[in-house]
């Protein structure tokens, strides 16, 4: 538990690589008797782990609790990339960006809001300036906005919202869990095990893969940056240095993937990682043949 | 021998897949001792079979041969991206496009002439509008043009340029001398033959390769193209549906062929080409690495 | 009467600023009774004058000699700004080109042909490569091009399309009067004449105006741009140096056409020609305010 | 004064169009024996009125106080278009974005902090994420970035710099004040006062102006983009209804500005103010033709 300016903060910490832990949350609600938590923030898809939590369950634990606490979600790195249902999950405000799913330039941040969250600004005694809904409402409903709108992300998120609605969301899911897919393949042949402890965890956006023992994962990532001019992500937080993350998002083909897979192979086998060049496209190649959908 | 507007042409053949006939060149200009042909048209790189012919030799044959005709060299799909000497090689004309190393949209030609072909055109007779340089130099001379101006194509070949020259002109060709020839050992692994007949005529911006008796190159090409959305070449003129070509010229890194040889792959394969998946891309990972220039 | 590779051309003239001279054509096709006139060539919107001709008016001319010979008809600096009606004004050939009604770079000629002309190509026997109509329907009919084409113009040509489609063609066009009809009540102003010698042939995409005598005309566009950044077109052919251009077509405005009728105001006043600064710009804002269709 | 989150702001009133108030800040300084006064915020370029206060007046009289707080700067819409000394006026921080004279898109603000700013974060107690001077330094000194790096409006920055250097900083503000001067010119001859109340406070990127009593400005902006495309500002706070701005800073030209000049006058004219078409256009025109550089 922590102050920041009259916020009680308290995070309830999990192993990295687990799910979002839906029975701590039950129970730390349910002591809460007086109601003094106001909102629960769930991340859908966690970027340092590649691990996605089920938001749904977490709705459920709380609507079991009959706790009157909203739901906030951060889906930055999930949305429009993989199924995320803000109203039939009951999430109450979830806060996105320009450039992850919606593959524009970074420099917008997207947030929705319910109505119960709408209204409980009313009350809310936090200080704002720049997201407060009221304002906001109040501006776009004139066809204005309260401060100097950022046209040009605004209409590049017209016209990737059109691209995503052309190809349809449930190909675009679909388009992702099988690049995911094939990408697993690849790395079960590396024998290197993911961060995300079991399948229905596994994040279609990126993969979070721990390099073996006494082996430096900067290392790697430093090189496959220097050599073949490829970025892959570096290990976050509790996995700096054990861990790489291959990112599987946004306007991602099969084909991008391979050039993905066959590069940190190189950069591997360059660093004397226990890889077979070829192993880990081949399954790859294997997976994306006969899961093709045509 | 054919006319054509007055004009008299004559082509000499060769076998698909060989260089410019150097010794037919020499033998044809020694007969004409009247001194009636005007040019010489070689094509430096051969889009069609993937074959890089020796200007330099044939430029030698025919100083040798000691007749003034003069040498008009297509260098399209060579220039920028593979050594090309114009002054050093005594070249007369070169023609090339936009589209190719230069990397830049398509919709503009590019000429370059000698003092000797800029004189020549002073008793040609042949009508011109479009390509007449001297309205040309005339008109540019002041800062004109003739005509519209593609100030937008221009405007990009100028950036294209200065990205080259960045990059520096030895570093280009090297580049996609590597990536040539991490795509030939591919190929060598799928015991596919080159069109090109031997290693010295080998293009580094295009690779025509022979697919097995009885295999539709075609279908090749088209299944790639529906079910990975790659574009690969087909086969022209007397290799139609007898070869495919992977282009590898212009703004390529070895990352992206990487990308195009395991997706040909997956497409061979699945039209039951003998080949076993992974096993280019190893060969060309393989080489990549032990490549590297750092 | 010349012959250029067999084509005998006959040209002909008329007065700078006249428009089509429909009853010289009929007197021209009357006397050729044996037929050997093939096309009649004229420009729909020409340039260097300013001038609009009644193609229709061309047309009936025709049809009433009851001869055989083809319309072929310059578009360029018309077709998407100005009304024009290949098949109603039985137009067999018609020309344009990328950068001017359609907005985009300067690089591809659009070209247009009746079944009459298609059919035509059968017999003609003018040598012809990249513009052979059969091999391009051979090669576009299975989604194909003949030769490289010119991708990224063709996907731009398909926006501006889609641009005019919404805006439509009837405001389209409207617009550009507007437009026109602003600039030539600024030109009323100056006290200086169009070249187009009456009101039917006024061009809504340029307006060519003589300069006062003894005033050179390309000092007056050198200035303008010069000192204030913009280009006017200079007089051309037999106006060289008599005339000066301001071009209204493609993306334009009112608002834009105010901006370059105060600049060209400026550059004439600072070259002590008779004029009042803003009586050019009150006179069109007059005309703009009165003719809002709103 | 008020309190938010244990920061207590104190506001010093002035009237609308006046400056940053030197004397009352000497003197608010001067009652602070204690020193509780952390730092005082001025707006170079007040957007609402068109007023450009005097920075290094407002320094001065701090250092006479001896007065240790520090100067923070609004120069959002100024930099990059009016002179700005960072250094040489004692700023201790200075906040910009990049959508006004930096001509690119919304999304990024851009920050500047003295030394002696940077040290006092180290005691500063108030919470911070996004913009922890710290962290930025230690990412940023390794070629990193602490969160998602705005890219794309990074590399749109590197570019637009290039541009203002190239034109020089002299030059750009020099464009400015003419740009100016000439809306200036057009604004006197409408008989409408502008916001600003003496020539030493004039904004040189934008003019904001009063309406005639009884007139509404808003109905004037709207019908302005509504007829003719163009977007004015609108009178804010306490101008609201009573005054209009016309915004002249970035990727300005002379010529636009007479666009622009020209057509709020039409709009003016539409709705019956006091005003003659051509007025403010020609008394614009005069001012660019005499005070042209070359």
């Amino acid at each position: 538990m922590c102050q920041r300016h009259g916020l009680e903060l308290e995070i309830i910490e999990c192993a990295w690589g687990s799910g979002a832990p839906t029975e701590q949350f039950a129970q730390r609600l349910a002591q809460d008797s007086q109601h003094r938590i106001k909102a629960l923030l769930v991340t859908h898809n966690e970027t340092a782990t590649g691990v996605r939590s089920d938001i749904e369950a977490v709705r459920k634990a709380m609507d079991e609790s009959e706790h009157p606490a909203m739901l906030y979600v951060d889906c930055v790195s999930s949305l429009a990339s993989m199924d995320f249902r803000m109203d039939e999950w009951g999430v109450d405000l979830a806060v996105s960006g320009s450039q992850k799913g919606f593959m524009i330039a970074t420099g917008m941040a997207i947030v929705a809001a319910s109505q119960k969250a709408l209204e409980a600004t009313q009350q809310a005694k936090l200080y704002r300036t720049f997201f407060d809904f009221e304002e906001m409402r109040n501006a776009t409903r004139s066809g204005g906005y309260p401060y100097t709108p950022p046209v040009q992300l605004i209409n590049g998120l017209r016209a990737s919202v059109d691209m995503l609605l052309e190809e349809g969301l449930e190909s675009v899911f679909r388009r992702h869990f099988r690049i995911a897919e094939g990408v697993r393949e690849a790395i079960k042949t590396w024998g290197l095990p993911l961060c995300a402890v079991s399948p229905e965890l596994y994040s279609d956006t990126v993969s979070a893969i721990y390099v073996p023992d006494g082996l430096d994962s900067d290392t790697l990532v430093n090189h496959a940056y220097n050599a073949y001019g490829v970025s892959y992500g570096i290990g976050l937080g509790e996995m700096a240095g054990k861990a790489f993350r291959i990112g599987h998002l946004g306007a991602m083909t099969e084909v991008i993937a391979l050039a993905g897979i066959a590069t940190i192979e190189m950069a591997m086998k360059d660093l004397d990682y226990p890889v077979q060049l070829g192993a880990g496209v081949s399954a790859a190649q294997e997976y994306y043949r006969n899961s093709r959908d045509d």
